[in-house]
């Protein structure tokens, strides 16, 4: 398994606050967003003896609620076409265990959120990185590309869509020339939602589910973690109309018997969730991004990639090696006593020397921390590249 | 993935209910004994905004307070030897990921735990099976013939204690023989110790963590699942003194992110239960498996392995083929409306035409409706046998 690029900074961020320094973490992607009330309440108030296994591809109560949610969405769904997991990782897992055979090739755009190389590997794949540059906002790679990287090895292309670690949302043309393109070779293609409701400026999210021809190729890969601000539930689901890949998929839920109960309860309950609670949290991630977006457009030399939607963005620094730099961030640098714990961006590349000089950070904290942040950056890199 | 041999008979089982008659399940491992409240209690009192990731590994609290439970047990180890996973399913995954590569090989005497197959193939490596028989009650084979099977690339023994399917308890002596066989070879000791507290008799469970020699070698696998009767929170464990078995399996906790909060929370308190609990708990278990194993051996031509341990117990069946039987008796056969299902124990062995003639029966029904059960057999391998 290969380390993760931002658990090598722990250590020195945990050194730094033994020495006193406070730390603020744009590093990783756990909201402090609360979860919704109505998701806590549910377990508080079930009357559970027995706290039993359940259905391995998770309660038809809650599928069946589930598939309504996605019937929202213009996303014709019923509850037979899901699989219930234990997180999005677990979906993914899933997914790459059903379609891919060792040696098997997944295409994915880099740069991508680092856990994959870890699914990929578990299930011994291989991923074929396709780049997407920060000058075209990660845009979708030209159909091109894709296709020159195509061999017979290749069983899918996996998006993130809106994009961790870019923050980028693919345009409904941008779907339609990926679905061709799987159509056109019989590939699958598996785009990671768990971004969906976090969309900004009136943008609006297509899932490859409500592309009708896709039915055979497209996986759903889903999870409350981030939507109801629930990462600890462990709670996510597989979608697909291919009943090949749910049946497949099952014998794999049934090996780890089931997803866990408490958390199906909050999941099921969370689809309560009253349409206020998101446009406050949009509105607030809207104002996040804006107040960091700006603040770091100011600092000379830093590029930003402006997300569209999810609640991170990749930002191009004026320094060669942004591993050296955070883990300076954290080791040699404070303002006031106070520092920053950002992700190099290297950790999202499988291309040798990409990502060098960029960082991912995360917008989950509020917006005078994310002020004290950017001023922060400013003055640790003037100190930085003064040396 | 292969298929369970339970799930194959799940169609008929539901053809059966829908038919109107009452179906027993002695096929699964769900207790019917109630969750002790002080878990349910902790989960429903516990103040949580957003519900977080906890660390990969487990939160310390918990993995703090299992160290001492298991220091209780004779088992001398601290938090850093143990990460919290998502169920035992999930331990083993880490536990086979962590020591194997593709093609390498595990010993493993059979029966065994059907799911072991899955996670076997999912990490890329074979299991040698090596037979224990229902006429030594399925005590450990003789040492010799682990010997025989050894090859360059076996990784591993791995044992279930108390035994799924068997019941059976490994003695001090059997453990002492395996210990240096595994020290002389240099292999791993992998232990699924997640019956522990379900030893009947006055029978005493030992660990192979207690043997202090074994440290660099053995992993034991746990879970609250059964100790706790929570198989729904999916909260498990690896442990092991092993410093490299226990930094690789947590890049594969961290590559899942972390384990479920809620089961966590219900985990830590869990070790709260009071000792009446167990005590009772294993009072009803040995009443349940005496009226069983008794009943059972009323019948002409049934033989039982007399479990010492856990809640199963295989059984031997005067018929040529009980994957046959027990579909017949879910489709064919009732008793005043009501039947049993069981698990054909074929699905436990790997060596083909093995376990033919067994079943696996769990008895986690109360003890009326054990007697049922008896009754119910005793009168199908009449029709059966007479046709």
């Amino acid at each position: 398994m290969p380390e993760s690029p931002i658990r090598k900074l722990v250590p020195f961020a945990n050194e730094a606050k033994k020495k006193g320094k406070h730390v603020y973490h744009l590093n990783i992607g756990q909201p402090d967003i609360k979860t919704p009330e109505v998701a806590i309440e549910a377990v508080k108030n079930f009357n559970l003896k027995v706290l039993a296994y359940s259905q391995s591809e998770g309660t038809e109560e809650y599928r069946t609620k589930l598939a309504a949610y996605y019937r929202d969405k213009n996303v014709n769904v019923s509850h037979s076409d899901i699989i219930v997991t234990t997180g999005g990782s677990e979906a993914l897992l899933f997914a790459f265990g059903s379609i891919m055979d060792p040696g098997d090739e997944v295409i994915i755009p880099e740069p991508f959120y680092a856990n994959y190389s870890g699914f990929t590997t578990a299930s011994g794949a291989t991923i074929v990185p396709i780049v997407s540059r920060i000058e075209d906002n990660f845009a979708l790679p030209p159909i091109a590309d894709f296709e020159k990287l195509i061999t017979p090895k290749t069983k899918a292309i996996l998006i993130c869509n809106p994009g961790n670690p870019t923050g980028y949302l693919y345009s409904k043309d941008e779907l339609k020339q990926l679905s061709e393109l799987v159509r056109k070779h019989d590939l699958f293609l598996i785009a990671d939602e768990v971004y969906r409701e976090f969309c900004y400026d009136g943008a609006k999210h297509f899932s490859i589910m409500a592309d009708e021809t896709l039915h055979e190729h497209a996986i759903m890969i889903d999870s409350v973690s981030k939507r109801y601000s629930m990462c600890g539930a462990r709670v996510g689901c597989l979608v697909s109309k291919n009943k090949s890949v749910i049946s497949t998929a099952l014998k794999f839920a049934q090996a780890r018997l089931s997803p866990p109960t408490f958390a199906q309860i909050a999941s099921e309950a969370a689809l309560e969730t009253p349409a206020e609670y998101f446009s406050e949290v949009i509105e607030e991630y809207v104002m996040r991004r804006d107040i960091l977006v700006k603040g770091l457009e100011t600092i000379p030399g830093v590029r930003v990639a402006k997300p569209k939607g999810a609640f991170y963005c990749v930002v191009e620094l004026p320094v060669a090696d942004t591993d050296h730099f955070a883990q300076w961030l954290l080791s040699d640098f404070d303002l006031n006593g106070e520092t920053v714990m950002v992700a190099p961006a290297a950790g999202f590349y499988v291309t040798p020397g990409l990502g060098k000089n960029q960082v991912r950070m995360a917008y989950v904290l509020n917006c005078n921390e994310l002020k004290k942040c950017v001023q922060i950056l400013d003055q640790a890199l003037k100190v930085y590249l003064s040396q």
